[in-house]
């Protein structure tokens, strides 16, 4: 099984990139590759006591930055990392994991992976780390939707938290502004109608973002935007009342005292909202699973996402998603709008 | 100057918008009008020890749920007290709170007060209570938007936080899934070129939801579906947290005592998460102030609600939107849209 590596990706790259890939590969049986600046990846090899040959390294200068166009890894920027590894992965990889830009590894993932048939857009799925873990889709790809994109996203949501996260029968949710059926705009009401319908996946119903915390549900669908919206501010919030804890705790030498006694607890509180945990965001929807890792990760974070891109593999998400999207390819006016949509 | 207050709307309703009222009422020279059941309300007054005379009822028996549809108070319930109250402020009242349903007071409030000539459609703003307080505008009353609407509220919230909380210059920000001009949907794209253009506002660009509880700006607009997820999922995060905390401090003996050294601080930052201080949430781009008081209400929090009402009225926020909405009014496109839709 041939995993495949932007080494040069994220902001901590490619130091705990590397080191992450090399404890993977140490601990399975997996064909690791990473991709990016070999000069550089051979030094961060050294660093971390790698034994030789232990990852293979395919070459290239050309790094995408956060600040470039998502579009460009097809033009300007055809030749980076992340390009080349994508490219490697449609040509007989299992699976490519990147830190880097978030668009451009989508956009590039679309064109050279290509959706699965059927599917309509893929998306991001990034697990929101509460004590029942939610995967919510999309989470910024896609920042106009059609609830039929929704619809599928539920079934694809579905399928990756039952294989990967063993999850027996997950709930999925509607992200909306109220739990009444008709609340939303009209792209909510729609989906309302379609996910009640679906039998392959077990609907529970809208949920407002006020529950979010407490895991109303394994699998949550919304538009990208409202996606995005969500995700950072949950991210933000946790970051800010860890600040107001901190600037607490450090007020004098009793409270100092005092954060000694629940300092195991704090930390366990402040990791239990580390995503790096689940393995970095899948990108649902495609051909061969890509994997986007937090722009911040750390080598851990890699190695779990090497693990769990395996999984993604072996209990074949992708086939059982392939065979249910085929009745949304059969659909003669869908079909026309996708293909209206290619020609473009 | 006369301040109508909806006695039966809210979850501690009649007792604490009663008691509320009255503590209002002894402090200031405000002419208060409680509107609801007056057998109720006089059991309040008396249970309160209100003097004689401090407050004057109007009765009805009706009252609107918070299950009832947002249109009923126009038609099955246009006797219930929040439609009562709303066309005494029209024929000669001065502003209305009420802590009952956001829908029907939103939809009761756009029919019966109408909005400020020139404005597109009013809003819903909620101040976030974070140390740089900041007003989120629109939080649920118009789940689809038109960049128009949006450069609107901004004027209005600029307005507000100016006037009423004593800001000098309010900063405006567009919520965004991304710092860059290009990000988001049509709408938040159009939103930032119109805002960039406006010289009665000081614009600083799209702003992050993970930027929030830093206090990016002091008024911050987008549309409603995504203002009630942030709104309910800043709520939800802190109630989350300050609920772990809960578990983490009552686990054993050492942690109860740690506990009391952090006490004061930890309720210290529990209180500034309490709205009420901020007198609820003013709906904005209406010909007379109404104020929605949140459905949580406490005595406290409706006093603080009749207090932002009287600034409210005092600074002259409405006289001086209706000057800056004239402008939008003369639009021809616009006023032809506005008409087609009256006619509907």
């Amino acid at each position: 099984m041939r995993i495949i590596i932007d080494a040069m990706g994220g902001d901590n790259a490619p130091g705990e990139i590397v080191k992450g890939a090399v404890e993977a590969a140490k601990n399975t049986e997996l064909d690791i590759v990473l991709v990016g600046n070999k000069g550089k990846i051979e030094q961060c090899l050294k660093n971390c006591n790698a034994p030789s040959k232990i990852v293979d390294i395919v070459h290239t200068d050309t790094v995408i930055t956060m600040e470039d166009e998502p579009m460009s890894i097809l033009r300007a920027k055809k030749d980076c990392s992340m390009a080349v590894g994508l490219r490697m992965l449609k040509e007989g990889g299992d699976a490519f994991i990147s830190a880097g830009n978030t668009g451009a590894l989508h956009a590039g993932s679309s064109l050279i992976i290509r959706p699965v048939k059927g599917v309509m857009r893929s998306g991001i799925a990034t697990i929101l780390p509460f004590t029942r873990p939610v995967l919510l889709m999309d989470c910024g790809a896609n920042v106009t939707v059609t609830a039929d994109y929704l619809e599928q996203w539920a079934i694809m949501g579905t399928l990756y938290m039952k294989n990967v996260l063993g999850i027996s029968e997950p709930e999925v949710g509607l992200l909306n502004n109220g739990t009444e059926e008709c609340k939303g705009t009209q792209i909510q009401i729609d989906a309302y109608r379609k996910l009640k319908e679906l039998d392959n996946i077990h609907f529970i119903g809208n949920v407002e973002s006020r529950e979010i915390p407490d895991g109303p549900c394994d699998v949550l669908v919304t538009d990208g935007f409202t996606g995005n919206i969500t995700l950072k501010l949950a991210e933000g919030m946790a970051k800010f009342m860890f600040g107001q804890l901190k600037t607490m705790y450090t007020k004098n030498a009793m409270t100092k005292m005092s954060f000694l006694v629940m300092k195991d607890q704090l930390k366990a509180l402040k990791k239990s909202f580390d995503a790096s945990e689940y393995g970095g965001a899948p990108l649902l929807g495609l051909q061969k699973p890509v994997i986007k890792a937090h722009g911040s990760s750390d080598a851990k974070a890699i190695t779990n996402a090497v693990y769990k891109a395996e999984a993604f593999i072996r209990t074949g998400v992708i086939t059982e998603m392939e065979a249910l999207m085929q009745k949304y390819d059969r659909r003669p006016v869908r079909k026309q709008t996708e293909n209206n949509e290619n020609k473009e």
